[in-house]
């Protein structure tokens, strides 16, 4: 994970308000990691309503891998139910935008790419639940080695709209039998970041033929008693957009995510 | 609650299949509390795209009154994620059709009124976390009564759509303290079946002035030491369907639930 850039205050880098203020006015282009402390933080998804209606359907049948924190109206770019005045053309440090599937840009700002039939769409993210594993005692080795964590597209079929589908993206965190267990309850009872594990153990069982190389993020090195534990990604519609190839479909930046006014508490 | 139709058969009133069959054939059209033991039942509502596409907006931003179990593709009348051939123009014992808000008709089939680009939800519904409330030793006294459960509206504002917005209704049952206790730690567990209650004790905290005149289902009498506990209702979208007038929304009729093929444990 990268560590926030210097040049943001130790005021903006806790406020989220300050903190999104700050990244508008095109102050901070970086990773969120770390920032506005203990805020939710989420994936964004912006379509025109056509794909947008169809891709809230997928969301709904696939909500373990996309749990819906906050949709816009058609046409309004603030999401009104995640903090104050939260407008999603300017508020993330880094967007992507995919023209027909293919990565074309990664702009700072999108409100020149805005439509007026747009729908934003806030996808909870694991951010949210690292904070309470650590909080239990459980390292995370891709913090500790200040990389990614590993993900893997797998075998396992997301349920289908008439025009979006594919495979289930996992996100794998390497514990002992007893951190597994213990990560197992704890985020069971987060069900708006992915909530309890898809799969534990052996990857082959879902389709993941070498943990050394992932299908994003980066390798993290297995020790001889760990147990691979695999959550349910918010990579995943990423993946299936790629594949379905809407006309035009704006994401945020892999790692740069909107910091929201609520706390992961609450979720 | 009323008992299952003498004339459905064993077998039919345990086999959520042969049930919905026996529904479609026209042999039912009764209330549905009591059949398909142990299975999910859920409430429905359909609508054409346009006021579709809002209301699953509102679904999402409402989640804890209207958890969607499935959303059908427009035109499409299967359940394609409940079980086996749910087709919603026939499987439902009894449906209710608004016209601009206005109850016009109680059919027992809705194919002459099913649009091209209608969509259907069903939404969880409590008589999912009644059964294990039942088997935590936590008695329903509008079951011991033969009574409908208490619902009523409250004065806390949903999420609001463009269109859709209104109040929260809950329903109620009486509990003493330690089984309150027990009922939030169970129902908490269920999110996909409205979750922990909204609020316990005072009626009048959350806008209700007389626990003796429910707004929707019938009146339970209250013990010195009961504690009211109030969970949302999947009565609510009803509520905000009739007050913001769609030309056309179908609903089933209160009681007469879909029966899926899914567990109830498996919420």
């Amino acid at each position: 994970m990268s560590q926030p850039a210097l040049s943001l205050e130790h005021a903006q880098q806790k406020d989220p308000l300050a903190l999104r203020q700050a990244i508008a006015a095109g102050h901070y282009q970086g990773h969120t990691a770390g920032l506005g402390q203990g805020r939710v933080q989420a994936n964004i998804v912006m379509l025109p309503s056509d794909w947008a209606n169809e891709f809230l359907r997928f969301c709904t049948l696939n909500r373990q891998a996309c749990p819906v924190l906050d949709v816009t109206e058609p046409g309004d770019p603030y999401f009104r139910n995640l903090g104050i005045a939260i407008d999603i053309r300017h508020d993330v440090p880094r967007y992507r935008v995919y023209r027909h599937g293919e990565l074309s840009e990664e702009p700072t700002d999108i409100e020149h790419l805005w439509q007026d039939d747009m729908m934003a769409f806030a996808i909870g993210c694991s951010f949210s639940f690292e904070q309470p594993l650590l909080d239990a005692g459980i390292p995370m080795r891709h913090i500790d080695l200040k990389r990614n964590v590993a993900m893997y597209q797998t075998n396992i079929d997301t349920r289908p709209t008439a025009r979006l589908s594919g495979k289930l993206v996992v996100s794998m965190r390497p514990m002992k039998a007893a951190e597994a267990i213990k990560a197992i309850q704890i985020t069971a009872r987060m069900p708006n970041v992915h909530g309890a594990p898809v799969h534990i153990g052996d990857p082959a069982l879902i389709g993941i033929h070498s943990l050394s190389s992932p299908d994003y993020g980066d390798a993290v090195p297995l020790e001889a008693d760990d147990i691979p534990v695999f959550w349910a990604c918010g990579v995943t519609p990423q993946s299936v957009m790629q594949a379905s190839r809407p006309p035009l479909c704006i994401t945020h930046a892999p790692g740069c995510m909107l910091v929201t006014d609520l706390w992961n508490n609450a979720l």
